[in-house]
């Protein structure tokens, strides 16, 4: 099946974003053993340490605002970049604060897992 | 040879950014015909295009400093993930914009190629 890869990148960003925002320990389906995540120069490998560092956010209720997607096919292996800008509020009465994040996505099962994630605030 | 992937990535950026601020034309050599820019959400694709958007950018000197550099290996390929943010100042009289930057890393004869870049500025 081919997959528009624009349509793919923008189903993934609006699942993993809604996700978070409502559902967040259900992140640790996007991920498998060989996943990584880069958070704000931190690293994790694999479902069980990227939910567990994911879930101990010291926030509960956040809300991402999205601004830029771009995507690319990251090569012979079907995979795919996903590379993300916008904003993040932690809270009713937080400010917005503006990260990037980038995704690689490697198929699997006729789906895609997050191999990598890496996330960084832009303080402005 | 075994390559230490925070090292690889190190002289990456500081080749890149170097390059790009003192000898920009010759960024061509980093990209090959398979490799994609996506340079605030346009596209371009092999080493002419690139390097043709890179050259054709309307400032002369300009200067990167780079704040954050995250590096993963991308997958069973070989190939690296390199994560950036900084900041660009494109004239002496010019504010510096942040900026977030993307690159896949592929293996080619001993060395590495960049298969894909994704450029955003984050406007302040």
């Amino acid at each position: 099946m081919a997959m528009d890869p624009d349509a793919v990148a923008k189903a993934f960003v609006e699942h993993y974003y809604r996700t978070f925002d409502t559902n967040r320990a259900a992140l640790v389906g996007l991920y498998q053993e060989t996943s990584m995540l880069t958070f704000e120069g931190e690293k994790f490998q694999g479902p069980n340490a990227i939910a567990g560092k994911l879930g101990s956010l010291p926030f509960q209720a956040c809300e991402h605002t999205i601004v830029t997607v771009d995507c690319q096919p990251s090569g012979p292996q079907g995979g795919m970049l996903v590379f993300v800008s916008g904003s993040i509020r932690t809270g009713p009465e937080e400010h917005p604060i503006k990260f990037s994040q980038a995704f690689h996505l490697l198929p699997a099962g006729g789906s895609f897992f997050v191999q990598n994630d890496m996330f960084r605030l832009n303080y402005g």
